[in-house]
């Protein structure tokens, strides 16, 4: 009774006509978040790694668990397709029994988990929307060093892939970033994407950025002076606390010429 | 009173206990929705048309209307930038005082509006994931004629995109659409993906075959032998009156050379 005294105090009459009439979807349990990815890369699988560990929230890697105890690639190769909503590919969340694929959707489902999204629904699809665009810009990424095939090595592809990189330097990268940095000078103050409030969509971009920086740092150090605001986006993502403890833990995988993202020199001339 | 009576006689009173426990979103009042996008290509935007027709909701598809009354491709530049949520490219859908870019997320806005996706939220997420991997299916679609460059002509990439193409053909396409058939075999009886009720999943599956089926004739027609249901799901929504009508009409645009699916019979060997 004392509690729910102390719960009243804090709501205006309106606030609670308004939750009776439109009340938050129920709030489930909290339990442990089964992560299903590839072990040895940080790839689309990221994305879903950095809100889980800004929100804190207890989760399975499981693919780089030991295969001894269920874990390992193996094991993610069989239990992909075992489910009756199975995933097209990597990364899927198993929470309790709902099985979601697609990075933007698993972001979606744990936006509104972990206040990581606006409650309200046209927030809500804003942040999707600013998610999604990311995905554009990944999947671009990944075209640059696999162009005519993602079957086949980058060693077999390299004049296309330069043919490429050399757009996607020129063109693409500012086109992409320059849009955020746009949205950021339209946001209400806050200096997140949304203004006030950090959601998935800033960790996303800061995902993108470090990515982006690492793979063509030389068409980035041009960039920055144009991306201010997308920088000090990157910056202060850095610096969440969980985030920070994150980026120096063991479970934070490097960057290499094995994801989306790779560091190719030919790729990134000076 | 009337009225009343009537909508209580269909509801049990657990049903009652449970809107009144979980309302669903405020039915907003229908408006005619805007639709920018090219207006000389199905392109992203025909997924959005394909709902829209469905839904039989009031639009305006605003490049294609007369200069003169605000409408044409010059407009839709001016406008997309003008936003507070400004689209990253087009379609976006102006609903009211909502701007909502990304296809994807356009179909997640009306799918909840016009009953083309389930209201509970773990069926929504479903078609979403479904959504995405038609996303993810239509990129690869057009990275095959523009593999080294957006900003290309396909005459200068040829040799790049025959090399692309060849790999879409033999795995790309039979893997997405095998990945459909699937969720189609493990789905309720009902002969859609989710079972009995048509989403906008479905309409957009069907865009996809005709677009695939267009572009690579040939590979489509070996095929078709292990994606029946696939198939079905296609000819059942050729055969929804309102999208029968739509076409049959000069609103359906037709594929050509220009669009994601492109039909370089160089691309697709007999």
């Amino acid at each position: 009774m004392a509690l729910f005294t102390g719960y009243a105090k804090t709501l205006s009459l309106s606030a609670w006509l308004f939750r009776i009439l439109f009340p938050s979807p129920p709030v489930l349990p909290r339990m442990t978040y089964h992560l299903h990815y590839w072990p040895t890369i940080q790839g689309r699988g990221e994305f879903v790694r950095l809100a889980l560990e800004e929100a804190g929230a207890p989760y399975v890697d499981v693919a780089r668990g030991d295969p001894d105890d269920g874990g390992g690639e193996a094991a993610l190769m069989a239990d992909i397709g075992a489910h009756d909503h199975p995933s097209f590919a990597p990364p899927y969340l198993v929470d309790g029994d709902r099985v979601i694929g697609q990075t933007a959707n698993i972001l979606l489902h744990l936006g509104l988990r972990h206040g990581l999204a606006p409650r309200a629904e046209a927030g809500r699809l804003w942040v999707n929307q600013l998610q999604l665009t990311i995905a554009d810009l990944v999947a671009e990424a990944h075209d640059v060093h696999h162009p005519v095939g993602m079957g086949l090595y980058y060693e077999d592809q390299k004049d296309e892939a330069a043919r490429r990189a050399k757009e996607f330097r020129a063109q693409r990268i500012g086109k992409y970033l320059g849009w955020y940095e746009t949205v950021l000078e339209k946001a209400p103050k806050g200096g997140w994407l949304t203004g006030e409030d950090l959601t998935y969509a800033d960790l996303s971009l800061f995902q993108a950025v470090e990515g982006l920086a690492y793979a063509f740092p030389h068409a980035m150090k041009r960039l920055a002076p144009k991306i201010e605001r997308v920088i000090a986006v990157r910056d202060a993502v850095a610096k969440r606390p969980n985030i920070a403890a994150y980026l120096k833990s063991d479970r934070r995988i490097a960057f290499s010429t094995e994801g989306i993202f790779r560091r190719y020199p030919e790729l990134d001339p000076a």
